[in-house]
């Protein structure tokens, strides 16, 4: 796995498109410095897909991704192996002019990172900067309007401004006739810019500008990374300060280096291969987010960005939950976090379900040291895992006897199972999953059920929630002081909760369809108006806001 | 200086409260996660107090105060020696139970941190835990009802849980007769917690009420932070059982621990010692809103809660700014930021304008490598010994020769400055100071003058501040499209820029309390009342709302 910083980003780049470039498909992972912005927004399986996706937006609208991991699967077909890259990006908002980002942590959210050995240092000191379009529309425009010599110099610490001295009296010691330190001919000379700086790009920038302004019989053009000087004549001079392509040139090293990431992002987008993500909701959210654009508010208008921007994604977590509807019992995973779910198909039964699996070779971990859940670039490998895994398993049960005689190359692979792509999983909500590329499934969580109390008297949230908990996973919401809804995650649940609660002497528990049957429910005339309207206007609201 | 995190506070802890509680005076100095929670919330010339107070408070709502120094003067007055001692906490908001904080962070806050070496692993792995009053309250509450246990559970690392386990089968062993790891006699054993980790309270905690409950023949007590099992009969298990006393403890344990710095915070507040800082507002403001209570809307009971909290402060900015005025031109300071400051008192000529001053001794400050400007700990005491310096200048200016005869005792540096306690800056305002025990003095600043083009046409912001800004400081404010006023920092600049437009062609400019009378102002009947409908409502508004 390589680390990516601001360090060795320019340096790594080429070879990151190199290896995007020639990939079948990516994998991806992400770390986030919060997940919820008040307890105000918690998933309940209430939710449906426009909710939970209004309550993520909200969740999310200060959270910062900090850590992105991406690995690349290039496909051999004589050996039948998948051969891994992976990336491990630290990623850090920049400040420059007029963009000066604010971002949200939360404790725990920090805790679960201290847990898995997260270096927060490496994350400010060196994380690689990044800008969303609407940012780098506004840097664009603030070195359009000239105020990048001020925003520049602005932005150096007192280190740097020292680096611009020295390499300014470099240039005066020259031309007054003394031996600088760098390598130095009569009419030119070549300045080093300290490469180690966080900003060095800023660094020759203000050089550039200050040499040319206290020197009028010198000018200075960029040299890779560096600055070249040359004694210039006044005609000359002239002509170099109307051509304009050197300040573009300077301008754009500026402007790539403030870009950083969103280049690997932009790359992505650009080349629209096959993206593997576990349980990716919020990743792509906050994708969204930090390298397009502010999210939407429409449901709707995310996701059609979402299939624009990535027209092929695949969830693992999904797939594996459909996985498992197509394997026996005995033989299927028992949980499915990424972790346990890489076990079943590296260690466990996973790994011997078909023939032919693909063999995949990976010379980033070759060592234990590197297998950190929860580190971003070790999660997306095992997520590219657990997805060839299971694409293979799809291509045999489409095969049936044929798969035996041969592998199956990567394009059969992704079109296998692709019948499973673009539907990210949802935790907790009223549908298993979002569609990215067409209208979201109907619901087939269980039917909502309504609660009141037999003596009339007020139902309490604490209390139903801790009452119902004991049978699985539930949501309670009060409609009124005396009316409650609930909903369960499965339909085991409902028939239990039903049955305990039939003839039950304190609660009246009946599900949302048989309401208008049961006789209990329509004793008292006024009660049953008022129950009725708030019921209907209840689900009326969430019909026409799904 | 001795830094202070978690590893180390309750160590360390009781020669802290010694050191405070014979202190003369104490000096601070915090550091923060971000100051500007957006660009809407700028300091400006125009504001009064009570709006600087709203902005500052809408700033920092989410801000955290990461890192707190400490220094302690004690004062021999035979060596006529005032000796230091520095402390610099690392503070993080730990999570417990329902407390979770979220707090912002400033791209270009963590990157003036970066300059300074802050150590950001140092912050989030190793920072101690702070409660405000409503915090301590709910986790108070918390523990009252029972929630403890699920509570401390659930925030355990998997770490944490396998040194439960462990711990658990040590007993397991022991009771069947083994061999455990730790001495035990046949009765009696004592398990050691592993202090290395950051939750050795939560961890003892949770293993108490396992081991409880696992085996009925043993009971435990708690032991120096470990853990004593005793085998004990049903008669005595029974009997210990009602007694409370153990879980009280261990409840109180958790509890201190979660306090963390707040009791050094408490410390201070009880014990009322002087209290010296630099530009401390916003220290003072994110002090009541991490260790006290959320900031009031009122900025009078925000002045009046401090004032009980810390009834003795001391703003070494502001006292400088006082200072100027009462030595010559040529002796005076240059700027006042902290580090020229204090360059300024121990290196230049501030050191040398009275005789007997003090020695400073500080055995924690005897290698250059520890004073880093930015650190809390180095500037608190820095912003001590300017202290120092100018109370004794004052002493001597109050008792003129008589202060040749002997050198002033440390209550006499008090008593000389006390005219000078209470008051703190405020950058850019329209006051100077903030007076911390009283109503806030008339302002000083120049009269705001109002602008307006001579052909009626538009006024703009950008283009004013741009044509004022090379006379100083300004603050420009449109009251309508033609109009505007502007604010300035000192009376000649008001002078300056008068003289420049006085019979300007495109600008008139005039002071706010001579538009009465000038009578370019009166020449359109109906834009005269516009105008004077416009300003009275602007000036009264202030008015009422000061």
């Amino acid at each position: 796995m390589t680390e990516i910083v601001r360090e060795n980003f320019e340096q790594k780049f080429p070879d990151i498109v190199k290896d995007i470039k020639s990939s079948t498909f990516v994998s991806i992972d992400t770390e986030f410095s919060g997940l919820l912005s008040s307890d105000d927004f918690k998933s309940s399986l209430f939710d449906s897909p426009q909710e939970r996706y209004l309550k993520q937006r909200e969740n999310i609208s200060d959270v910062l991704l900090l850590q992105f991991g991406l690995t690349t699967f290039i496909f051999d077909r004589e050996k039948n192996t998948y051969s891994s890259k992976s990336y491990c990006f630290y990623l850090f908002p920049h400040t420059f002019g007029s963009i000066d980002v604010r971002f949200k942590c939360q404790a725990s959210s920090l805790e679960f990172l201290c847990h898995h050995k997260f270096d927060f240092n490496k994350f400010v000191y060196n994380g690689v900067s990044f800008l969303n379009e609407i940012q780098d529309a506004k840097a664009q425009q603030e070195l359009k309007d000239g105020h990048l010599l001020r925003l520049v110099e602005r932005a150096l610490s007192h280190e740097d401004e020292e680096s611009v001295q020295a390499l300014c009296s470099q240039v005066s010691i020259w031309l007054a006739g003394g031996k600088p330190e760098a390598t130095a001919t009569e009419k030119t000379m070549v300045l080093e810019v300290p490469k180690s700086s966080q900003s060095s790009q800023c660094i020759a920038y203000v050089v550039h500008h200050e040499l040319r302004r206290r020197f009028s019989v010198i000018w200075t053009v960029p040299e890779e990374g560096n600055i070249r000087v040359m004694k210039v004549s006044p005609t000359e001079r002239t002509m170099m300060e109307r051509s304009l392509t050197n300040e573009a040139e300077m301008q754009n090293a500026v402007l790539l280096s403030l870009r950083g990431f969103s280049r690997v992002f932009k790359l992505l987008v650009e080349l629209k291969k096959p993206i593997i993500a576990h349980n990716c909701t919020l990743d792509f959210m906050i994708m969204h987010k930090q390298f397009y654009k502010p999210l939407p508010k429409s449901y709707q208008a995310f996701k059609s960005n979402i299939n624009n921007l990535f027209p092929v994604i695949y969830d693992t977590k999904y797939m594996s939950s459909e996985f498992k509807k197509s394997v026996r019992r005995a033989d299927a995973w028992t949980s499915n976090t990424l972790p346990d779910l890489f076990r079943y198909f590296t260690l466990g039964k996973g790994f011997q379900l078909v023939a032919y699996s693909p063999v995949i070779d990976s010379e980033d971990y070759d060592n234990e040291e590197k297998k950190k859940f929860h580190d971003a670039g070790w999660d997306s490998y095992c997520a590219g895992i657990c997805f060839i895994r299971m694409a293979h398993f799809y291509g045999a049960l489409a095969m049936g006897r044929l798969s035996l005689a041969r592998p199956f190359t990567s394009t059969e692979h992704l079109a296998f199972s692709s019948h499973l792509s673009n539907r990210i999983n949802i935790i907790r909500g009223n549908l298993s999953h979002f569609v990215m590329d067409g209208p979201d499934p109907p619901s087939h969580r269980p039917e909502v059920m309504i609660v009141k109390r037999r003596d009339g008297g007020r139902v309490h949230l604490d209390e139903l929630t801790e009452r119902f908990s004991k049978h699985g996973s539930v949501d309670v919401k009060l409609v009124s002081d005396k009316l409650a809804l609930v909903a369960v995650s499965t339909k085991g649940m409902l028939q239990d909760i039903c049955r305990e609660y039939y003839k039950h002497p304190e609660y009246a528990v009946v599900k949302y369809n048989r309401i208008h049957h049961d006789p209990f429910w329509w004793t008292a005339s006024w009660c049953s108006l008022v129950l009725l309207a708030t019921l209907s206007g209840f689900f009326m609201y969430r019909a026409l806001h799904r």
